[in-house]
């Protein structure tokens, strides 16, 4: 009863939490940019306000990779979800006109794994690295008796900058201007929770079996990195081509498009004019899921939609190429009309 | 096999969280400020840099509760956990001479419980306000199969603001230079799965039950709001008295205050200058904890440490009355000797 006790005992090892701390220096040494002032140890990541810019306005984002990490720990593969939280926070950011600043994540984890913690951070820091983005900082946290052993959650949050003048808040859009789709790479971020049990439970499936229909395993096909439209759309936005966007989370096309169109507008998609991917229609099939519960839990294969003046949408399209098709077009009215589900 | 599945069946509902989001609304409007340029349903939030800087600098900070959230867990509890959050994050970009802008925060839950998210979120706002400090938004996500009935992660990131000339970046450090010492509230949030390990374990206490050695119960006990020191120190920052600070957390002083020391200097702390609280003396003795690790895994009842030239120690002690004292002073070396515990 009165044996002496350490935090060690408790289960919170201090050591390896500096050691990881350390292990993570280079990451972050590796994406900073000019404005990145400060070093590891800071108590907060220092970052100048760009110059050159007549009213910044700061756009900031928070965000979690939802249960798709639970497919991560099944699959023993923990260098994706990094940028699959990077890549969701930069498109949250860049749908009201901002690229991303700087950014800063959160893992909690059960046991301090330090090839894992490395290996998510790691992912962090790449994906940050492809938006352009500082890694400024962040929290890793030891919590023993709060997530099971090699489980963790993680979440980031996201600052970016956009001149004033420039911010994307719907005001622009008109009746019968356009709407571009793009593409999503499969289920993002959103869903999981139903997709899985659809793969694990009703298809008894592992994350190393085939995935039906296509040729790729379930890992594969479930861990697939949620799409950043920065580097595809940020030319567009510098054209002024593009009067709102909407980023394709949760909720789906019709729980995302209406929150950037103004009051007295809504919005007819035209859902035949497009295939939802393999990974959709299996999961509808396999579950009886009904369509409309897949439109509203899914992308279905739309990560972002813009919304453009009617005599820019040629020019849009022809930039996209492959990368995007005219998917309908802002009405008035309220909500969003679904042709071919509703 | 082939009945139909929907989202909510599979554990996730969205109207719930429609729902909690939109009860959350007022108390997000209620925490802004001038700067504040984004409404609810916004992919990001919208604040604009403030203006009349020379050269501002942002300061961002991530950070969770910990498993002090388990005490909240236990005690229902749940108004309290989100100011803990935010003090702390606002705490660790004092340290380098900033005040907060804005806040976001990230909950994390099992069962989207509307009354639980409206208590964490209440208390987040409740912070912001106390610090003066916008809350632009977040992130609440249901993960049924993540966290237990009733639990919930929360994390949180704020980003304030310093001139780039007022950054306190320990580099106006010298030796002979003062430490003063600001009093913590209790544990903070740091040290959590040791305190819970011996108040629950080793004693067998509830959360109901009298604290040991005070009229409190032990969830009052440990569940105490870690401090902000923003008002308190605020105005000393403004007066230029201070030339370093070091946020007291998880590490302890001896891991804490060389973070903010120049290379080749150290410090001399006396460990008898002071009483700690109570609750640090029943930990002691009820887990026989060594005192250095005690000292390694506690605040002790030093919240925050302020460095300050010779010639202005009286002054800032004369500022902050009873709320401070004399704790040691910079030394030529490298790292803490504890006086009284080494």
């Amino acid at each position: 009863m009165n044996e002496s006790l350490t935090y060690r005992d408790a289960g919170v090892d201090l050591d390896a939490a500096e050691r990881a701390k350390r292990s993570l220096a280079p990451l972050l040494d590796a994406v900073g940019d000019e404005n990145t002032l400060s070093g590891l140890g800071s108590f907060g990541g220092l970052y100048a306000v760009p110059g050159g810019m007549a009213e910044p306005v700061l756009v900031a984002s928070a965000d979690g990779v939802g249960t798709k990490l639970k497919v991560a720990f099944a699959s023993r593969r923990h260098d994706t979800v990094g940028q699959d939280l990077v890549n969701h926070c930069v498109n949250d950011i860049l749908v009201q006109g901002a690229r991303p600043l700087f950014f800063l994540d959160y893992l909690a984890t059960g046991d301090l794994d330090e090839g894992v913690v490395s290996a998510v951070v790691g992912g962090v820091a790449r994906a940050c690295s492809e938006n352009a983005c500082a890694l400024l900082g962040g929290e890793t946290a030891q919590m023993p008796d709060f997530y099971a052993a090699g489980e963790y959650d993680l979440a980031g949050f996201v600052v970016g900058v956009v001149e004033r003048g420039h911010i994307l808040d719907g005001s622009a859009v008109r009746a019968g201007d356009r709407l571009v789709a793009l593409p999503s790479s499969g289920l993002h971020t959103n869903g999981f929770t139903l997709a899985r049990t659809i793969v694990f439970e009703r298809l008894g499936l592992g994350v190393g079996d085939p995935f039906p229909g296509e040729p790729a395993t379930v890992e594969e096909v479930l861990l697939r990195v949620h799409r950043s439209y920065l580097a595809t759309v940020w030319p567009l936005l510098e054209e002024g081509a593009v009067r709102a966007m909407a980023h394709i989370t949760g909720g789906g096309i019709g729980g995302n498009l209406p929150r950037v169109l103004p009051e007295g507008l809504g919005a007819r998609v035209d859902c035949t004019s497009w295939a939802p991917a393999n990974v959709f229609r299996q999961l509808r099939d396999a579950g009886g899921v009904a369509l409309r519960e897949m439109y509203r839990v899914f992308n279905m294969g739309v990560g972002m939609i813009l919304v453009v003046a009617p005599e820019r949408e040629a020019e849009v399209l022809a930039a996209l190429g492959k990368g995007g098709w005219p998917l309908g077009e802002v009405v008035e009215g309220s909500g969003v009309q679904l042709s071919g589900v509703d």
